[in-house]
């Protein structure tokens, strides 16, 4: 029977054993030093606490100090950490990759380098490998509208597998699929890794709108929302992720797919990202914001911490013109510069889209 | 002081009087046949029953008998009615109209031809109008997201004005454009028109997700909606949007600004098409949901039966395949066939859009 490594045991990482179980793999399910707790109520009662299901009977828990052991014969690797995560997890499998090993990625973010330009996570992770092996690990990436919850409950989900090496992709995707869990594959994984990347900066952005309705005083006594306005911006959400692919060259079609409006439309239904984005609208400084949700991991902030490094290289190359991109740099204003919300909607749809 | 007549008093139509009186205009707000109760209590109380609003001040309702009074010396006329009534307003606006007027309309729908041609309505209220004025009435439509309480209500609305004649569309938009409703323009109203009415299709679909999760049971016992679903269907809904927009030599970046993927938004938010996928995904056909919903205006449902009488035509003439539509081919099964629902997911993104 053959085997399966996931490193990272959070939700979205666990997640992933549902699929692989069900096609009759079996699981090593490892915790990072953050998952002890998870480990711990799985090997004892099976019982994934955050996920609140008893894990399937192919997994089998593992702490991170068993790690080599778990990762013995194993077919693949998932690697379930966040995008805070990912340099450590190059380092932590660095000792054990051998030239044609795959891993596989569920992390969504971004970096920017001292030129300005974005990097995908699995390059990063890449940058951690040793230099003999590093390109001859192949890596996918995972992405579209997937929330874990829902993939354990083995609801309908509908997502992109991504490599450079098309046929990764493709092996990956075929010991993924099952059911409900329905798989594609696209040899453009900066496409599709900027696509989900950007999205969670975005869903951040969209849930503005409901802290300026809570600002505003909530509904009105005719019971008037803010929707107008959170569709607005998941438009230009959607026309601006299309903007930074076209840019870089990658394939624009994702804004509009699963990996853009999609993605994009699950995370709007809630989670951190529109939470930071609701505080923000209701009046609270990133600051403040953040000691809210002191203790969660905010990869939206994270990712537009990112690119409002990126943006005044970009702008100063003319890869993209300000009137291009006002929503993000409205964004990269209130995370890096602490500024309060202000929308200048007259300048949202001026980029001679049309 | 300039005025302008509504003719129709629903809610989206008699909404346009605010950012219109809001600018110095004087508004004749002109009941319908079907909103003499609507009149009646704005003459009694400006009080509009529907928006649960007071009328401004600038508004003078008048029944339809007063039509003719209603309409001397106004600068532009708004259609305010739905699809339903798009023929009736042009034979009834057809004994007034003068060269050189300039209609403006709310309504969101397509008709197809004998040829499966889609018709915009614009195009099947003009037919309607006398042969020696037909050509020489300028006509515009509003597209994009923009629910009526919320323009009523003041609250930040973005839309695009277009018509054939672009002058028309940015006067027009110089008229309405307040300090809340931000207007662009397009020539391409055609495009605008059919992004926006495949929203409304397309919005009954995504709400089909919510239906199958009542009929298994609801969210299980550990939180799991079907959010995943619903945004691989709002994925899909995007992309034929495009795809309808791509085959009409339309312009294709509609389906991912404010008149697609923005109007999808907000319509999924709730609202009759939503509630009939809804109830469509539950189980019931299409005649038993119709019943439920008895007395509502379904332009969702007549949306896709006109669309079911061009598809054949179009896969005829192979101006679209099978594959490039399967979420439309869908629809047209539940709505016009009275099919049960039933996804066949691992077709749906399989039109290597990539």
């Amino acid at each position: 029977m053959k085997k399966v490594a996931i490193l990272g045991a959070g939700m979205m990482g666990s997640a992933a054993a549902w699929p692989l179980t069900d096609n009759g793999y079996k699981v090593n399910l490892i915790g990072t030093h953050l998952d002890s707790e998870i480990i711990r109520s799985c090997k004892k009662d099976r019982f994934h606490p955050r996920l609140k299901r008893k894990i399937p009977d192919l997994v089998t828990p593992f702490y991170l100090e068993e790690l080599e052991n778990a990762l013995e014969d194993v077919a693949f690797i998932v690697s379930g950490v966040n995008s805070m995560g990912i340099r450590w997890i190059g380092q932590t499998l660095a000792p054990f990759v051998k030239p044609g090993d795959r891993v596989i990625g569920i992390t969504k973010g971004l970096e920017a380098d001292e030129e300005g330009n974005m990097v995908i996570l699995p390059e990063v992770l890449r940058q951690e490998l040793p230099l003999k092996v590093r390109e001859r690990v192949s890596i996918a990436v995972v992405g579209g509208p997937c929330i874990a919850g829902e993939l354990a409950g083995r609801r309908q989900s509908c997502v992109y597998f991504g490599s450079r090496e098309i046929e990764t992709a493709q092996q990956l995707g075929d010991v993924f699929r099952t059911d409900y869990y329905h798989v594609w594959t696209t040899n453009d994984i900066a496409g599709l890794e900027t696509a989900v990347a950007l999205k969670n900066a975005y869903a951040l952005g969209v849930g503005i709108a409901a802290g300026l309705l809570e600002k505003s005083g909530g509904t009105d006594d005719a019971g008037a929302h803010m929707h107008n306005l959170a569709a607005a911006l998941f438009a230009r959400s959607c026309m601006e992720i299309y903007r930074f692919l076209e840019m870089q060259g990658l394939n624009t079609d994702f804004a509009f797919g699963l990996p853009g409006a999609g993605d994009l439309y699950v995370t709007c239904q809630g989670g951190r990202s529109v939470t930071l984005g609701k505080l923000l609208g209701a009046g609270k400084t990133f600051a403040e914001a953040s000691q809210v949700l002191a203790g969660e991991t905010l990869e939206a902030a994270m990712i537009i911490q990112q690119i409002g490094k990126a943006l005044p290289k970009i702008f100063e190359k003319g890869l993209l013109k300000e009137n291009q991109v006002p929503f993000m740099n409205l964004l990269v204003d209130a995370i890096v510069h602490e500024e309060p919300i202000k929308f200048k909607l007259d300048f949202f749809f001026n980029d001679e889209f049309v």
